[in-house]
């Protein structure tokens, strides 16, 4: 398991809290390679795990560990969220089809971009236009024109495909729909590809610009091979001082407690930093840390499709990727915070704290919109 | 003065509160000329005048007043904000020089946009380039070359010209700095001129896009002409439900009681809208009012370089604007509400209430930024 090494001048703990904590399973700590991972600058580590049992699709974490860390100072640590293998498909050829699909998905987007929107409503605010529908219909084909065995899990189409498949699709066919429906830049396709459970290749077609001047931007990445901007490697800003960075986060449909906790923290952090921008898609705001024009992104309550491509981009980009909770993250998680990997420590130093309030609460922070049967080393 | 009539089903009430309310000057009536604005549907009006005296440069509101109008139902009005005449020089001849004086300082900032930045600060947070001052630079040349005996407001270089003329230049070189120090779009250039204190020619340069891919966009307007982007009309929505409209909002560099207000604002507005946009650049935002993607803008203690231009923008392309408090506007003032016309006083419903909060508290209000000497027919 790869790691990410960030000077800080506090003590590191790594925390992870289940509602439910048991006893762990000694066959589980190999998985998440404490051993090696913690192991940083050969000092001695004092590990603790819990663990709950996994539920099926929607609910409950496969696998919770705290592990409480002392005689470590000036760094921390966070687990990457990058695929260690992408099994027997190259990288090369995943990137391929990966860039493909968004590209076809974007041209969907790009043809109706100048014209009138069909919208209907999931919810009050939720939106969905044909546009979203024709997008993940044409990615799809291309996916399954590829790989008829793998699974995908579409934002409007939900899981299809072969539940035994190591590789899940995950697919947005255009994040950002509120901004479409008003011709709002931004808005984007995102689509990243798991291999057991972890990214292991991400598509991001951005749109920019607006009436006038529409344009896009590519962003892609696979696991281990960095990432690209319009096929230029990118990387995150090196700004280490939260009062000179520029922020970005997200508020989700469903308006509850993490809500209410985000706005505040929006707040917390509009005083204390350069600005935190709201921009209305997660692909995107998690590809602008990636190509260093903003410090960090956090949101709670997004699905799979809203971040497998986003996370791997910015990790690969040399960020860093975790839950709001400072704890190892994976795409089937209900919270995400993405940084520079500089910052990440001090932005935690309010949004952890908030985020296990919100658990004290009882709020659910359990895995969501995992197909059930889908076999994961998370 | 013209009028902007605004379908609703409430009682009309036009207010502007003093803090300090005396007795009215007659001599000053004619000059809000309610008898004309307000007598709407050929109905009699009844009116309260309250008057403060007028300060100098940066304080003081020089004249407010309350204006309660019975027997008129179905319909809010607003002031216009544009000036009635452009005086001895054509809109057109105005136009030309904004226009081309905004392109050059909008060629100075794209020939840096690409380069780094050299940052220096006003405040903890409040930052200034190079490129500010070298873009402010450009536009003074073309704005001299053109009337050597105009008054012109510069963000970076403060008042410079004859205060005798009835012209004032509000010039913000580069509106969003914090987003241009990040390659973070939009920033743009903003330029209005006024015409006896009211907007009379406006220009925006936004930058859009980003990094791999920036691009401009150019909004013009001239009072009682339209308003126009790349040259062709634009128009506001026509979207007449707040849940179904996307907002967009500010906060600035003072932590005080407004940015306290409007981040709860920016709060009860997520919650019943389709979402509040945080972009960082006034001109800009108050442009994609005009455009149509938004349907309204707001935000405290804005600067006459900020706004001077945005305003125009938004009334030619049929939107409304007035102060926060739902009073009559001017750029001097210090809050902002621009909105597609339709939703003016259902934003209003809640943005009124907590502005007078503000006032009840004894939040400064009055004018500010208003050059000594320079005439006004506000």
């Amino acid at each position: 398991m790869g790691r990410c090494i960030i000077a800080s001048s506090s003590t590191f703990t790594l925390s992870r809290f289940s509602r439910k904590p048991t006893s762990i399973l000694p066959s589980e700590i190999p998985r998440f390679s404490f051993s090696r991972s913690l192991t940083a600058n050969s000092r001695p580590l004092k590990h603790e795990f819990h663990r709950t049992l996994p539920p099926a699709f929607s609910c409950g974490r496969g696998l919770c560990a705290r592990a409480v860390l002392s005689d470590v100072s000036e760094e921390k640590q966070y687990f990457k969220v990058g695929a260690e293998s992408t099994g027997s498909i190259p990288s090369d050829r995943l990137l391929d089809v990966i860039e493909t699909a968004a590209k076809t998905g974007a041209q969907v987007i790009m043809d109706a971009v100048n014209k009138p929107r069909n919208v209907t409503y999931k919810g009050l605010t939720d939106l969905v236009t044909d546009t979203d529908k024709m997008s993940e219909a044409a990615i799809l084909d291309v996916v399954k024109k590829n790989f008829q065995d793998h699974l995908i899990l579409g934002e409007e189409g939900g899981i299809i495909g072969d539940s035994s498949s190591d590789y899940l699709w995950c697919i947005d066919p255009l994040d950002g729909t509120t901004n479409f429906a008003h011709c709002y830049p931004s808005f984007a396709v995102s689509i990243g590809v798991l291999y057991k459970g972890k990214p292991a290749a991400a598509a991001v077609v951005e749109f920019v610009g607006g009436p006038k001047c529409w344009n896009t931007r590519t962003f892609t990445a696979a696991a281990g091979k960095g990432a690209f901007c319009n096929g230029e490697k990118i990387h995150v800003s090196q700004t280490d001082k939260i009062e000179r960075s520029l922020l970005v986060t997200g508020f989700g449909y469903e308006h509850d407690d993490p809500w209410a906790t985000n706005m505040e923290l929006f707040k917390q952090f509009t005083d204390v930093s350069r600005g935190v921008r709201r921009l209305g898609a997660a692909a995107v705001d998690m590809s602008h840390v990636a190509l260093g024009i903003v410090e960090a992104y956090w949101e709670y309550r997004l699905k799979p499709w809203d971040m497998a491509a986003g996370v791997l981009i910015v990790e690969e980009a040399g960020g860093t990727v975790s839950c709001m909770d400072g704890g190892k993250f994976s795409v089937f998680d209900r919270s995400v915070l993405v940084s520079n990997g500089v910052l990440h420590s001090k932005l935690l130093e309010r949004i952890g704290p908030a985020t296990e309030k919100l658990k004290d609460k009882g709020i659910d922070f359990s895995l969501w919109y995992k197909p059930e049967n889908y076999y994961t080393e998370l």
